[in-house]
C-alpha cells in the first residue's frame, strides 16, 4: 500500500517544536476533521489557567505536537525507521495525533458526573462514525481499528504503542516541555534532540543508549517538578471542584424535573446516560458550551446553581487547607452549614497524591529502558543514581488532606 | 492620599516578564473583579490562532502584562518614579490594567455589526455601574474618571497617557513580545530591559537616550514583522470573515423576524443598539457564546446561517486570492453565484495595508523622541538611518486588493 | 570515488548549533590537525572581548560551525543535496572547516606590519606542506587545490564557493549567531532554521523562496546590528590599535638592530619577509605568544615598547573622540607631544564605515536572489521593502573620523 | 564613611546576568587593576574547552559575574538590604570580585608542581603588595584585611562571607549558569530570579522560604548535572594530565640543572619554592606563558619535554580507561615501557568522584536552609524528598579507577 502525500510539505509555526511537519495527506484531512477542529475549544491543562494566566493553551496543539514527535521518531529514529513499513508508520503518527480526541471539557470534573473515561471517547471516534472514521476507512476498512489499537495498547507490534504512549513517548515529551512553555515555569525543560538521538530498539523495545541519561534524568525531574508544581496546584483544583460541582448541581436539577429556563440540551445526554453518548452529541461539548451554560445559569431561581455559576465565571474560588484530624473538618462543616452553605456543594476533600517517580513501573507501562555500552539492558534506576534515590523514595510520601470550602 | 498595600507583594508567573508584581490592595481587587476575569474568555489575536495554532492567548494575560509594563515605568525609571505622585502612579498602573476591558470577542468582526469602538466600552466600564467602577471609586469620587482620561488622552498631565500608549509604551511593549511568544515567530523579539534603562523624561516628555537607539531599531523592526508576518496573515482575516458574515446574517435574520429556534439573546442588545449597550449586557458577550450559538445555529433551517456556523466551527474557510483587475472578481462572483452562493456572504475583499512604519506620525500619537548627548530632543528617524528609510518608504507601499471566497 | 566514513558519527556539542556532526573520517583528520588546534588560541573578534567581555571564543569554534552550516546546506538543502556529487560535497564541507585556517592574531592590527592577507595563508596551508595539505592529499594529489579553489572563488562550479562564502553562507549564518551569542548582545538573532528550508539552487545559483523574506530581512538587520554595536566599537578599535602600536614598535626596534634582552623570535620572519613567511613559521604565530612578548617587554629598556606592552596587558587604553576639524586634532597632537608622546604611536586616527547594506552589490559577490512563486529571481532588494529602504541609504552614511590618544 | 559613587552607573553587557552594574569607583577600580585584567588570560574551566570547544570563557567573566550576583543580594535581597551598612556591603562586593584573583593556570594541574592553594595568593594579592591591594587600602588601612577576612571566612559577620560561598551563594549561582551557557549543556538551569525573591536572612544565617523549594532543588539537580557531564569529564582532565606532566618534566629538569636552550623564566620561582611566590612573580603566570613556553619546548632537545609540549599543542591526549583490576594496570604499563614510554610521565590513575550531593554537610559550609511557613528553619533535605533521596545516596558512590595512557 502506497499512502497519498501532499503536492508540498505543509508546515505549522510551533514554539515547542518550531514547525509540525505534514507530508501524508491523511494526516491533513485528519488534522481538518470537525473532530480535530474542536479541540482547539478545549484546554490543554483545564483549569490551571486559573493560576498560571498564561496557560491557555488547547488539546489541539498538544495533539498537534504529539504527531509531530511520532512523526520525528518513526523518520529520523534510524532503528524505527528501519524496522517499520510506511503503513504502520502512518499509523502510528495517526493514533499519535488523535491519542486524545475523546477528551472533553474539563476531563477530571466532568468524569464525575458522566463516569466514562475519555480513551473510550477517543477509541469511538476513531472506530465509529465520523468524520475522522471516514478519512481513515478511506485508507482500507481495517485502518481505523489498527489505529485505535495502538492507543488500546492492543496491536500486535507492541512497538507502536510505545512510541505513542510509554515512559517516554510521543505525548509525553510534548506536554512536559509545551505545558512548561504555556504556563512560564523554568523547570520543565529537557533535552528532546538528545534524547532522540539515543532512542533505540533492542528485541523490538526501545531502549536508550546510556550515553544519553543525563538527558533522560532531565526529563524525569522536569515531570516531577510539573507535577509538584502545576498540575496538582490546588487552586487549579479548587476552579475544577466549582465546576464539579456546578455540573452536579446541574445534574441533580435536571434528573430531578427542575423546570429550567434554558434547558442545557447538549449536557442532557451526559447526564442520562451512563455509558458513552453518540460521537454527534460527544462533538457539541466543549468548554465554550459550559460558560456559556453558566452565564444562562445565573439567570435561574436556584440559588445553588446561580451561585456556583457566578463562582465559575468570576474567579471567587474555594479556599483550601491541608488538615490532618477530623475535628477540624468537622468544625469547617458546621460553620459552613450555619451559614446556609450545603456542604454537598460547599464542602471538598481531596488527597493530591505527592509525585516524585510515581508512574514508573505501573504494570501496564514499560520502564525506561537503558542500553549499556556491552549491549545489555539495564532499568533506568540500576544506573542512575538520581532515579535509584527517587524510586526509592516513592512509598514515603502520601499526599496531604486537603479540604476545600468558601470563605464566610 | 496613601494607597493601601497587601500584606505581600502578590505575584503571577509569566513567561514574558519572569512575574507580575502586584503591591497595591486596588490593582488586586481590580484583577478580581468580574469584567477582567471576562477578558479570559476573549483572544488577544482573534482569529490568528487558526494560523499560529499556539497563539490561543486571552486579553487577560495582555492586560496584566500591560500592568506590570506599567508598574515598571512608574516604580523603576528613575525619572518617571520621581516626577509622579503615588496616585497618579497608581492612576497609570490601573488604566494600565484595564486599558482593554471594553473589547469584545472578535473585535475586527464584531465592530462591522455594532459599529461602536471597544475603547468606548472601556471607558463606561470604568466611569459607569460595574466591579471595576466601585472598586476605583473607593479612592474617591473623581478616581474613575481621572483613570478613564488616561486611556482617552485628555488627563492634564500628558506623561500618564504616554505611558500606557504611545508610540513604545507599556501596552505595546507587552503585546508584540507577548505575541511573538505565542505564535512561536522569532522575529518580534526586542529587549525591553535596555529601553526602560534608557528611558528618560525631558520636559514632560518621554525621551530615550541614544545609547538605546538599537534596542529601539529592533522594537520598530519587530513591530514591522509582527505586522507582516502575524497580524495582518490572510488566513486569520479569512476565519474572521467567516464570523463578520456569520454574525451579519444572525442580525438580517433578527432584524426581519426570523423565527429562531434558539434566540441568540445575548446578542440581541447589540443587534438593535447603534450606540453602547449597558454594561451588564456588554459583561455576557464573549468568545465562548459565539461558539456557543454557532453550534445551536447548526440546527436553524436558514441555510446561509447553518453553513457559515459549520465553517466556523470546523475551520472550513474562504479561499483568498490577491487580484488586480475587476474583471477576474466579476468571474469569481458569477460563479459563486452560479453554485448558489450569495455574494452578500459569499464574497469579500479587503486591502490589508502591508505596514513598514505606518503608525508613526499619527497626529495623535507623540513621535519617539530621542535624547543625544548633548542634551537635544531628535526625532527617531533623524537619528537612526534604519528608521530615516522605513520612514521614507512609507507611502510607496498600498497593500493589494484581497479577495475572499468558498471554493467551488 | 568514495569517502571514508566514521565508524559512528562523532558529535560536538555547540551552543549555536545544538551538535556538530562528523561522519567523514577526513574531516576528523582535519579538526584533529596541528593547525586546526592553533585556532584554539585565536580569539575571533580580536579586541572585542575588551568591550563585550565574554566575547571570548576563538576561530575554532567558529569554524566548526561554519563547517557545520557547510554540512547541513550539502546534505539537507534538497536542491544542493541532489545536484552535487559526495565528492564535491566533502569539499565544500572541508573549504568550509578550513575557510580561516590563515588567520594570526588580532589580524586587523597584525596585517598592518606584515601586509598579507590572512586568506592567502589559508590557500598556503591548503596548497602546501602542512598536516591539513597531508590529510587533503590523501584523497588525491588534486584534492588539495580543489578545495583551494572554493576558497579562492575558482572553482569551475560556482555555486561551492556561494556556499562558503556568498552574501548568506555557511560563514556568515555562523559568525552573526555565534558573535550574538558570546557577547551577549539580543540583537543578532535570526532564523536559520527557516533560511535552510526556503534555499533553493535555480541555474546554479542559490535563490530564497520568497516566502522566507522575513526570516532574510531579520538576517540582514542582524548583521547591521552586529557591524553598528559589536564590530565597529571604538573601544575594541582601541585595543587593537595599542596591538599594532606595539607591533609596529617592535618591528622598527628589530629593524633598526636594537638589542633586545629576548629576541621576539617567533615574530622576527614577519618583520622581514614582506611575503608570506613558511607554514611552519606561521604555525607558532598566536595570541599566546604576542601576550607573553607583551610580558617580556616590559623588561625592555625602550619605554615605548614598555608603556605599549603595560597598556596591552592591563588594558590601560586609548580614549577615543569623534573631530570633524583638523585644528581640534592638531591641538590634542601637540598636547601628546609636549607631554612626550611621540605621536607615531600616540596618536591614531580611523573613520570606521557605518554599516548598513554596504556589502551588498559588491561585484565579487552575488546578490540575495529570492526565488517569487511564479519562477521569477528577483533581487533582495526589489522584493523587500526594508531592504530595498537601507540599500538606497547607502551612499548617504560616511563613518565620522575618530581620533585615538592616551589621557594626560 | 561614605564611598565614592561613579559619575552614572557604569554597565557591562553579560550573557548570563544581562548586565554587570557598577555604581562604586572602588569596584571599577579593581576591575581596571592589572591584577584583575590578568585573569581574562585564564580559561575558567581549564581544559574543559578541549571537550566542550565553546567553554572558552575566562576566569575575568566569572569573577564580575560573581560581583554581580554578590551586588544583588546586598542590594536587592531586603533582608540583607536593611542588616547591612553600606560598608559591608561594598566589602562583600569587592570580596566576591577578587574572590578567584589568586587563581593560576589549569590550576588543578599546576597545584600539583607548585602546591599553594589558589585562596593563599587571592589573600596574598589582597593583603600585601599589589595594584588590588593599593585601591582597596584607599579607603582606610584596614580594607583590605576586611575584605580578605570574608575569602577567610574569619570575618566577624559571617553573613558576608555566607554571601560570598556558602551553598548558594553568589559563586556558584554565576559559575553554574555561566559554565552551562559556555559549554553549551542544556541541564545546568535554574532560576536565579526566583531564588534571590525567597532569600530572607534569619538569625544571622541565610534562609530560603519554602516557596522556593523547586528552584532549589533545581539549583542542586543543575550542580548535579554540571559535575556528571562538564566538570569530570574524562577528556577534560587527560588533558590537564598532559600539562600536568608537562610541567613536572620541565620542574624535573630544571632542577636537575638541565642545559635549556630557553629558560622558562616565568616558571622558575614556582618551580624553587614550595610556599607562595610574590605578586610580582605570580602576576605574570598565566596561560599565554604555558603555551609559549610549550612552542619553546618544541625546540628543546629532551624528548620527553619535546613530546608533552607537542600533545599539549596539538591535542594528542592521552586514552583514559575505567579499570578494575591491578594486572590490567600492569599489563598497560609494561606495554608503555616497551614502547618506550616512562610510566613516570606516561600513565596516570585518578578516580574521579562521581558526586551527587558531595558537597553539602561538609563542616565549613553552611547547609541550604529553608525557612517554613510557620518560621522554622529547617535542612533542606528535610523538607526536599528530592535532596532527601540524593543526600542517602551520597556514601553508596565512589567513583570508578580511571587510567589514562598514550595509544601505541
Amino acid at each position: 500500500m502506497k499512502f497519498e502525500k501532499l503536492n508540498e510539505r505543509k508546515v505549522s509555526r510551533d514554539p515547542i517544536l518550531g514547525y509540525i511537519n505534514i507530508d501524508y495527506k491523511i494526516i491533513w484531512d485528519l488534522l481538518n476533521s470537525k473532530e480535530m477542529q474542536r479541540l482547539r475549544r478545549i484546554h490543554q491543562l483545564g483549569g490551571t489557567f486559573q493560576v498560571f494566566p498564561s496557560a491557555e493553551h488547547s488539546r489541539f496543539t498538544h495533539s498537534l505536537g504529539t504527531y509531530e514527535n511520532a512523526r520525528r521518531i518513526v523518520e529520523e529514529v534510524k532503528d524505527v525507521k528501519n524496522l517499520l513499513s510506511e503503513e504502520d508508520k502512518v499509523k502510528v503518527m495517526c493514533a499519535a495525533l488523535l491519542h486524545d480526541i475523546g477528551h472533553g471539557p474539563f476531563s477530571h470534573a466532568f468524569e464525575s458526573i458522566h463516569p466514562v473515561h475519555h480513551e473510550k471517547y477517543s477509541v469511538q471516534i476513531i472506530e465509529k462514525n465520523s468524520e475522522v472514521h471516514q478519512i481513515l476507512k478511506r485508507v482500507n476498512p481495517d485502518f481505523p481499528n489498527d489505529v485505535s489499537s495502538i492507543i488500546k495498547k492492543t496491536n500486535e507490534n507492541p512497538l507502536l504503542s510505545q512510541i505513542v504512549s510509554s515512559q517516554i513517548d510521543a505525548d509525553r515529551m510534548d506536554y512536559l516541555l509545551r505545558d512548561a512553555y504555556f504556563t512560564g515555569t523554568p523547570y520543565g525543560y529537557f533535552d528532546v534532540e538528545r534524547i532522540l538521538r539515543v532512542m533505540k530498539v533492542t528485541n523490538n523495545i526501545i531502549t536508550f543508549k546510556s550515553s544519553g541519561i543525563s538527558a533522560i534524568e532531565n526529563y524525569v525531574m522536569g515531570r516531577y517538578h510539573m507535577y509538584n508544581q502545576v498540575y496538582y496546584h490546588p487552586t487549579s483544583i479548587s476552579y475544577e471542584i466549582i465546576i464539579l460541582k456546578f455540573l452536579h448541581r446541574f445534574k441533580e436539577l435536571y434528573l430531578n424535573n427542575y423546570k429550567f429556563k434554558q434547558v442545557p440540551s447538549i449536557l442532557v445526554p451526559f447526564f442520562i446516560n451512563e455509558d458513552l453518548v453518540s460521537n454527534e452529541e460527544h462533538f457539541l461539548l466543549d468548554e465554550s458550551t459550559i460558560i456559556h451554560y453558566a452565564k444562562n445559569a445565573m439567570n435561574e431561581d436556584d440559588l445553588i446553581l446561580k451561585d456556583l455559576a457566578r463562582r465559575l465565571l468570576n474567579r471567587d474560588l474555594f479556599k483550601y487547607k491541608v488538615i490532618d484530624n477530623e475535628e477540624e473538618i468537622e468544625k469547617i462543616k458546621q460553620e459552613r452549614i450555619k451559614n446556609g452553605f450545603d456542604p454537598k456543594y460547599y464542602l471538598h476533600q481531596e488527597r493530591p497524591v505527592q509525585v516524585v517517580y510515581k508512574k514508573y513501573g505501573r504494570q501496564d507501562m514499560t520502564a525506561i529502558n537503558i542500553l549499556t555500552p556491552n549491549g545489555e539492558i539495564k532499568e533506568l534506576n540500576e544506573v542512575s543514581l538520581v532515579v535509584k534515590a527517587l524510586s526509592q523514595s516513592r512509598y514515603t510520601n502520601k499526599g496531604e488532606l486537603t479540604v476545600f470550602f468558601p470563605l464566610i
